[in-house]
């Protein structure tokens, strides 16, 4: 028996790729960095690894996290530079006694000196995004608020291997125009990820703030040690962060989740419209979910496809240049 | 009614500090900026701010974090450098929309812009020590495992105002000859803090990458909010992570907690030996506390006179250069 989920439609081709290691008996962690490597190395998603946004200052800044659930063993790397991929530099640190999470140039220095790729992340398709956007604010005279990106995000994988090993990873290049140095939920544990093999694992993708300050994937792992199943235990653990902000702030960011129990069951859960996900089992092919609200509770079908077409054609169709 | 909680005798002075602003009806917030600049400023607590250790390349990194349990807003800090007061750049962070965790020279270059003052922060105390350790390593040719500070480390402060506001804030220079931009649990919202105004706070203090496999702090509060006290919420917190971790790994880091309820009632758990805590009310002045074991339970005493005297001393010593 195996499973795995992923964040956003992105997931899909990793998710296959993840699979038959999954398939062959291979480990979960190899399914999960396998699986990431893919949509960083993918010049057209615009939020993880190459091709990636950059931040105020045209730099692109990538995090990454990687956790074994079944030796408590994470690794995470926050706001590295140049690094084709974090998610291959967290699995690493996370074989260290110590100094599992370097941030900005320590991250930078140990990735070159223990023989990470080193490539310059910053596409041309990227530099255009910024320009116009730079463009609009000065046009407009008005900052834009930073928001999550529409329809795609930070990666989250959990993965349950045919030994009862679960991994959770996630990358992400994080908040478009976010400040140098800034860091989301993605690489921290408990927020961006969790994985514990005796009950499950969740990751989460959103407005990162918001996403840390209800530790939301430790939340979802403790619903389901406390016996609810992934969907509700999702459910749960977003209404209720929801409702806290909305109640403290008046508002609450952007909360998408996934989760796997250690059956392999999965559930989501998510406060906006366009959430989308990608589960695989060894009883079940790699496919592509929506969600939609019902009542207040997420529901997902899945993507037909025309949403997939459509979904590949914008994010490859040609960028107009508003500066020129 | 208020209270202030820290961890380790070094919280002393400042948590006094903090204690005349609780007491006149000041704000949690600034009883916990006040107690920690103190403890940052203080250049005998060779853990946290100046003076504090230095990493393998002999720079001073600094983590910290400060979260407002009524607001849920945070700001956090990691591998700051130079920067005098981190705990006041945290709470500055905490007060932005977005880019609420910086790090590294994004996180230095936010402090100078927005007029934080600027420090050299490494002391000649600090470069003996780590002058000493090079020696050793170099001359017994063994690189001494990472490990945190013996009788003091992190300081993780949680305070209740009169308002019933409840504010968590930590600050650490982290692990000594720690490998260049590696932060630890301090700067981890649901790690090394966590503050709810409806529930209580908790801190943490140790070996931050084991406390981050936990997420703590997080689960100190969760304990509180399920109805228990806040001494039982910790032992149950602490026993269950040691346990985990001995049971994946065979071993288990040095995990320490101090925690407050709403009520201002606190508790504390550690599964080591020599944690110390202070502790301060309303009706309770500031003491330091020692803790103890008794049969896996975290018990407390007062501190005597002697053992106060001679842990001043014990900072206060002069050094001794090995390697001249």
């Amino acid at each position: 028996m195996w499973a795995i989920i992923g964040t956003w439609r992105m997931a899909l081709e990793g998710v296959k790729l993840a699979s038959e290691i999954l398939e062959n008996g291979g480990d979960a962690g190899d399914g999960v960095e396998t699986c990431i490597q893919y949509i960083e190395d993918f010049p057209y998603f615009k939020s993880v690894g190459y091709g990636g946004l950059p931040n105020e200052n045209m730099e692109v800044e990538l995090d990454s996290a990687y956790m074994d659930g079944t030796t408590f063993d994470f690794g995470a790397c926050g706001a590295v530079k140049n690094v084709k991929n974090p998610i291959s530099l967290a699995r690493k640190l996370s074989t260290l006694d110590a100094n599992n999470f370097l941030v900005g140039s320590g991250a930078d220095a140990y990735a070159r000196k223990n023989g990470f790729e080193i490539v310059n992340m910053l596409t041309d398709r990227a530099k255009i995004h910024y320009k116009n956007r730079i463009y609009e604010e000065n046009k407009f005279k008005n900052k834009k608020e930073l928001k999550p990106y529409l329809g795609h995000d930070t990666v989250g994988i959990c993965a349950l291997d045919s030994k009862n090993k679960i991994v959770a990873g996630t990358s992400t290049s994080g908040l478009f125009m976010k400040k140098a140095g800034r860091i989301g939920d993605s690489p921290v544990i408990g927020s961006g990820l969790y994985a514990d093999s005796a009950v499950g694992a969740a990751s989460a993708t959103g407005l990162g703030e918001d996403l840390m300050k209800g530790c939301i994937s430790y939340q979802i792992v403790v619903n389901m040690k406390n016996g609810m199943n992934p969907q509700d235990a999702c459910q749960d653990a977003v209404k209720y962060l929801d409702d806290v902000l909305k109640k403290a702030k008046g508002k609450s960011g952007d909360l998408s989740v996934v989760a796997i129990d250690k059956y392999g069951n999965f559930g989501c859960a998510t406060n906006i419209e366009g959430f989308s996900f990608v589960y695989a089992s060894y009883n079940t092919p790699a496919q592509v979910y929506l969600t939609y609200n019902e009542a207040g509770i997420t529901k997902y079908k899945l993507a037909s496809q025309e949403w997939l077409d459509d979904y590949m054609n914008t994010r490859k169709a040609p960028l107009v240049k508003k500066y020129e």
